[in-house]
């Protein structure tokens, strides 16, 4: 019985393949499909409508004249043939496909067409697709080179998958693994991905034995739950590097490319980070940090320390600042790690973190291994120019590394000739070698945030329980509904009272503490500020009168009401909201409040349910985050009354499916609490 | 007649040196020193007590034993022995020395000594000195190594000097230029510098025919005024890019490493740019940004446009999206540009900018040629995965760029035997090849920032008349005093009384527009609000009296007097001030006023004197920049007025010598222009 998952697994790690539109022109992308499985020691069909055979593979006029099913089908044909090349290799029961061509939605309305078409024949069946409009792939342990790109069977092999959006993202990844001394498992393109997707291919290499990294590049992500939720599963077992753009204007581009809105970048990266994935900025960053990855990970670990030790100081300065601009702890060493040092190196050098020996002596080793043995320490990054004379690293470093169980990643430079083959030994030992001081950093910061992840990941685990929000109010159409709901998840709103007559708002006003705001309360009116109804710092009852007059006189049609309200003390003002995104589903945002910050774009997001110590880490992200903790000499605010509310508006959003939107603007934030003084609900 | 200068070419490329401390035992840096020196064909002196010879090299028992002056002196003993040989190799009228060891200002008060020693002994005299704590230099082309650092001798040689504060990053930095295909024409580790620094070696640079560009590497800058004014000579002939740390909090090892304090970061980044450098972030970067420049410049231009052309659409993504975010312009191509491209191409591909041509095909020539011949393209980006049988780049790109005169940079990644020959031939012709997308994306940013700086510095002279301020008042110590400076200057106050009783308070008031502001004037209180000396909203003769007795309830020694001020109209509150900074001299910041925007360090900051366009140009790099052009639905504020408040400032500082700091906090920006709400003189 096969299924969409087996299917995957056909298509991916094929025994059989056939190539529809094998041709013996070499220009033909079917003659340089079939050229390119040339290694591969399974079966190759040719299906060409008019020969035998092709290059040398046995021939046949279709897929169903072949009279048996393959795992894998090439699809080497113009778009327009694609769709009922596609219905037949379902009908024979084939595994998957691949199309290789362009044509379809990044092209136009009449390609979008056919994409539809494709679409409407993989529903019903279990076949699966990759594609169009991509490269292929390869399967370096299974010797499948399944893509005419030229180059592709020359990639290096190795121990990282390199999973792209883009077939050419693919390739360069995989050539700067290939630089850095590594190599490639599984490469492949995704391309339109209207079937198999990122998800997919990462539950294919969730089990596959000869992966140890993941390289991930994103354009957009048309299903993010549920990447979210499979990555989250693997990067316990696998680390997850990935690259995803879409952070600047660049979305006409982009949909060109492969027909994919690109979404909030923000999100997305929020959401892949959530999910225990180290994101990453460059083409060179993603290879880099799979490859070190691929060797190396620490325990998970909320804020793991690393040890620096250098050689020179002037890089190890460049290392720290970079380690500090990544939020990297570089923690102080206990005292009798600083005493062990100290024996090893003269005077004047400096014994702390970083620890800096001046050249390389004999005592590197020792000062190295003191260093490694310091409790506060997980992972060390090493730098020392090239000086064999003087420091042997293919030496010391493994010996020490295997002495303290814990990773070390080594920066160094110097004449190639020179450091080229101690690399090569360092890289046998699990230790990852970086060519200039930032590489190292990045080493170094993607092991520890690597660990980080993987220790939120978890607690998210053990301590989001499933959102439980009782029976929500059905009525939100003006704010003191919308209060009122609020209300109902324990998010504190000011004491108010709702009038429908001049005496009725008198009466409240009595009973409030003064002095008040009067708002107008009109369903139809969604802005109430700028239609000058809402009337603040009311404090008298002559006041109260002038305030009544001023809202009496907007036009409005339902029904005139008075929400007459006690002013809230004085405080920080912050915005907190709850989206359905319609990939990523529940998501939750905080940011500050005002007309600065909003110009600021000073907001955090992150995906719903999360933990209340998620929620404070939202807090900590904040560009302005220091001015929680007091502002003109104010006592600190009450950072865990926010993150509840944080929470609390997530949940909702999980409890009633007919809420798409929740905002709170302003949440004033004071010593005391918090306070919901406007809210809108969609 | 030695000079100072003419002592500086003397030592960086001597005919003739001395080595003190020469020694044939090989752990001995007086031995490495010689060792460095085989290869220099001038004169080598060893100077050792108890040798008449040393490594073939004629031997002295002291500089003056010698009986001749040569041009570099190079102390290879303890830093205890220095200040006399220093003063010994100053009476033998030697050019300049060298001291590779450490133990001075770096290693506490003992070296801190030693070091005012050596200063002291310079000071009356042409010598120059490089260090100490220094590995030295290499000068390439008149064959010096003057380091014991091993690997130095095996720099590759080329058209890139390198100056850095740490002799480690100078070799990083070198040798990453040979990574790139590129080499060291001098190569300089300033250490401590307690005398030659990167200005002086700068000079000696500019008049250096090997060398086309200038790698800077800076931590402390003790003389940044005239390291700004250096720069600013030489930048329009020589191109300079810079790495500088203290962007994080890394001051103490750093002090550790050269002694120096590290500064702000921000201003020597601001002062760097304006004196035409372009500033990097990594040492990879800075060895790309000299490579790229050594070989090609844009003609000044403030927006020079980037064309990019790609043969892979996903890294076509990855380097739009790099470019953006460093706010390089990808202008619209002209419409007969289009014409002349989608003639070129497949209907599918994307033709404006970036030009995507799918597969590269015969026709990838004539497609850059005509993004090349667009006229709002300066120079252009080419991407393209390695496929010789589809593109010969090193035939294409060459004559393309020789065609349309414009620089081309190439990106590629394949397989290295294939790629690393077309990469030398294209360098042969001046084109740089970066090997990722990124990469790519950084030479072009190079490229076109560099043409940006230098239009901006062609500006400035151009523009910048001397400041010219009239007497100024000398009475400052209060806000009225300061208010009537900033008048001085003509930047607006509020209309505004001085009042010495009630009685005075009184007829001011009818007098001015209501409502006004009541403040406690007393130079003895420096933050009037804390104390509640500032009453606002003062309508009536009530509440005037009212705050005119709070006011009486503050204690104070002096005179009590009163500041009656009509309210400001609303608007938005910016911060702008000037300070005479230690090591750059006056510089001028803009910033958002209130507590979120001193929390989000929303700052600007530049060298004064600069033109109403540079401080422009301050507004465009504020993060909220986009509330200038209207909030909460109001008109644009006056830019215009913002510069001239900040020019002014900046100018003050300048004619007036006793001023150290001002700073307007709040100024209050409104459509109509812009009024100083508060003012501090220092």
């Amino acid at each position: 019985m096969q299924t969409r998952a087996t299917n995957l697994n056909r298509l991916l790690a094929p025994s059989s393949i056939a190539v529809v539109g094998a041709s013996a022109s070499a220009d033909k992308a079917g003659h340089q499909a079939l050229v390119a499985l040339a290694r591969f020691d399974g079966e190759v069909f040719a299906i060409n409508p008019r020969a035998s055979e092709v290059l040398g593979r046995p021939g046949f006029a279709s897929l169903s004249a072949l009279g048996r099913p393959v795992d894998l089908v090439v699809f080497a044909i113009p778009a327009q043939a694609c769709p009922a090349a596609v219905r037949e290799a379902i009908e024979c029961g084939c595994g998957g496909g691949l199309i290789v061509g362009g044509g379809f939605a990044e092209s136009g309305a009449a390609g979008a067409a056919l994409q539809e078409q494709l679409a409407a024949a993989l529903a019903p069946s279990t076949f699966r697709l990759l594609g169009p409009n991509t490269a292929g792939f390869v399967n370096k342990p299974a010797s499948v080179t399944a893509s005419f790109v030229a180059g592709a069977d020359r990639i290096p092999e190795g121990d990282v998958a390199v999973v792209a959006q883009s077939a050419g993202v693919c390739l360069t990844v995989s050539f700067l693994l290939g630089q850095l001394g590594y190599g490639v498992s599984l490469g492949v393109g995704l391309g339109n991905g209207i079937d198999v997707d990122a998800a997919d291919v990462l539950e294919f290499l969730a089990e596959q034995p000869s992966t140890k990294a993941i390289a991930l590049h994103l354009e957009g992500v048309p299903r993010g739950r549920r990447l979210f939720e499979t990555l989250r599963k693997i990067t316990p077992h696998k680390p997850v590097a990935v690259l995803t753009v879409g952070q600047h204007d660049v979305g006409e581009f982009a949909r060109s490319h492969t027909g994919n809105l690109i979404g909030s970048y923000a999100l997305r990266v929020s959401a892949l980070r959530q999910a225990g994935a180290v994101v990453v900025e460059s083409t060179v960053e993603l290879a880099a940090a799979a490859a070190v990855l691929s060797s190396n990970r620490l325990p998970p670990r909320l804020s793991p320390g690393i040890g620096v030790l250098t050689a020179q100081a002037g890089p190890g300065l460049l290392i720290l600042e970079r380690l500090k601009s990544r939020g990297v702890a570089v923690p102080a060493l206990a005292a009798h790690t600083i005493e062990r040092i100290s024996q090893c190196l003269p005077p004047m050098t400096y014994l702390k973190n970083p620890v800096d020996t001046g050249r390389p002596s004999e005592s590197f080793s020792k000062v190295l291994s003191a260093l490694a043995g310091d409790e506060s320490i997980d992972a060390i990054a090493v730098f020392a120019l090239s000086e064999p004379a003087a420091l042997r690293p293919e030496e010391v470093l493994p010996h020490v590394s295997a002495a303290c169980r814990k990773p070390i990643a080594f920066g160094t430079l110097g004449p190639p000739e020179e450091t080229s083959a101690a690399a090569r030994t360092l890289r046998g030992h699990g230790i990852y070698v970086a060519e200039s001081p930032e590489a190292l950093a990045h080493a170094a910061t993607v092991l520890a945030l690597d660990a980080t992840l993987r220790a939120r990941v978890a607690r998210e685990e053990s301590s989001t329980t499933a959102p439980s929000v009782g029976e929500t109010p059905r009525e939100r159409h003006d704010e003191h509904a919308a209060k009122i709901l609020l209300q109902s998840l324990g998010i504190p709103t000011p004491r108010r009272a709702v009038c429908a007559s001049h005496d009725e708002a008198r009466a409240a006003f009595r009973d409030l503490e003064k002095p008040v705001v009067v708002k107008l309360l009109a369903s139809e009116i969604l802005h109430k500020t700028e239609v000058g109804g809402v009337r603040l710092g009311i404090a008298d009852t002559e006041s109260l009168h002038r305030a009544l007059e001023h809202i009496d006189a907007i036009p409005i049609q339902s029904p005139r009401r008075y929400l007459i309200e006690e002013m809230a003390p004085p405080g920080l003002e912050l915005i907190v909201g709850a989206v359905r995104d319609p990939s990523f589903g529940p998501s939750v945002m905080v940011g500050l409040g005002g007309t600065f910050a909003e110009a600021l774009k000073d907001t955090v997001l992150r995906l719903s349910p999360l933990s209340r110590s998620a929620a404070l880490e939202m807090l900590d992200e904040l560009r302005a985050s220091t001015i929680l903790d007091g502002f003109r000499g104010s006592a600190p605010l009450d950072r865990h009354a926010i993150a509840d509310v944080i929470v609390a508006l997530g949940s909702l959003l999980h409890a009633d499916a007919t809420i798409t939107e929740i905002e709170i603007n302003p949440l004033r934030v004071h010593a005391g609490g918090v306070l919901a003084l406007d809210a809108l609900v969609v």
